[in-house]
């Protein structure tokens, strides 16, 4: 089983994906395109990208490349926590340190810690996580590097310090895409989208009230811009139904009849709530 | 009259800044907490920032800056057109050019252009629109910069092609900050953000409702994750009244009632709704 992932190794994609399955044989890809289009082509068996931070929210361009594509659907779910570790080259003391090297997104996650133990380091921006730990590596000063504890054992890296982001509760939803979806489990999530056409406003109430007429639980709504015009948006939905129940298939039917472009996501097995973790 | 704008000059930024008081002296500011800052401490009047593009979504940074900041509210609204020039050196042809300079979002926005008619040419980034102009004019090669019209006026360059964006449709939105909204002008938009407590799923439907009721027009939603954990959402809503009027205020009030955290964002004006104009 081939399992493509946005690379390169050693990013908490590459964590989500191995979480995912541990045995399949992982591959890395350049972009969400790319990866997208392997499974398409049936290159790979099926890809993991990552769909929503709990910080920074929605990864747009998955949402949107899913709006577009027709082939691919969503067959699964799973959360992985991002806890940056401290890395260095073995042996080295964190007191030492003069650089450090993250992607921009993590330096900002981690800046209580940078400011309280690192105060006497330079940070400087690498070009993704596990980048970072190559360029701590080939760095002539003593240097440090913020990512995930994979990267540290692909890298052969030794984390000195674990969870040094600002917010313990700093998540990625990562969803695994395939050209089919899963049957019922009795447990599971649905994805749609859907836009209106443009002279009916509360249209939306109405599609909110479809749900709860079915007492159907909805877990997350998005706008997207359709790029028509400023004010025209696609609808982004999750569900707590699966569209093959009876109840699941009248919901889906009651949406698309209001809709003027109504699509399927796909039927996935919902993930385990996740619990909360107290404050650093 | 002072108005800040996230700078450099010659960015869609300035523009819109310019065209929503081209009296004002405009001050440039490095970054949306910057400029937002000064308000704040009254070293300008208002400030200018992007919030929405019709191709791209919301500008999460902005929207997240709203919820948690107090002391500034939207005192207006208005929409640029995103139209990418070509600007080169006075006097340069286009098939000569061997670099393009620009944003990578306005490369990516205008590659149908840049394939067809500059596919002889190398695209290169730079950090802002902007910069693009200067990097194009300091350039040792025949070189082509993709921004706004108003930079080539700064920057004394020469505008070979307009209009070279893929999508005609390309608007941003931008908001004026300011330490209070404004009075009712019987045209107006109120922007609120709220916040459910966990525990009562379809209070979206509900508040929606009371919209409804009121026979009040939703114009936007948007959803941002508010830190806690995934799944936790503050709601964002743009809707067509005024939080002075008696419908607006008994609005407010009972969406205020049903949420655990709600805070107005501010009454403004709402600005014309914009023509669609035909494919490139």
């Amino acid at each position: 089983m081939k399992l493509g992932y946005l690379g390169p190794a050693g990013t908490y994609s590459e964590e989500a994906a191995y979480n995912y399955e541990p045995d399949a044989e992982l591959v890395a890809y350049s972009s969400i395109p790319a990866v997208v289009n392997a499974v398409e082509k049936r290159e790979i068996d099926q890809c993991v990208v990552p769909i929503e931070n709990s910080l920074h929210g929605a990864i747009t361009d998955v949402l949107d490349f899913l709006v577009r594509t027709d082939d691919i659907m969503i067959a699964g779910e799973l959360a992985v926590p991002i806890d940056h570790c401290l890395m260095v080259k073995p042996g080295t003391s964190i007191t030492d340190i003069t650089v450090v090297y993250s992607h921009p997104q993590s330096l900002g996650q981690s800046r209580i810690y940078l400011e309280g133990t690192l105060g006497h380091a330079r940070a400087v921006a690498s070009l993704s996580n596990a980048q970072a730990v190559i360029d701590m590596q080939e760095s002539d000063a003593v240097a440090g590097a913020i990512g995930p504890r994979r990267a540290a054992e692909i890298y052969g890296a030794e984390v000195v310090a674990e969870a040094i982001q600002d917010n313990p509760n700093n998540y990625t939803r990562f969803v695994v895409l395939d050209d089919t979806d899963r049957p019922p489990t009795g447990h599971d999530m649905t994805s749609v989208a859907f836009q209106f056409s443009e002279d009916e406003p509360g249209l939306l109430y109405r599609a909110l009230g479809v749900l709860r007429e079915n007492s159907i639980n909805m877990v997350k709504i998005e706008s997207r811009p359709t790029g028509e015009r400023l004010g025209r948006y696609t609808f982004l939905i999750d569900m707590e139904l699966h569209r093959a129940d009876p109840i699941g298939r009248e919901t889906i039917e009651k949406l698309r009849a209001m809709s003027s472009w109504f699509k399927v996501f796909g039927s996935y097995p919902r993930m385990e709530e996740l619990p909360i973790r107290g404050e650093a």
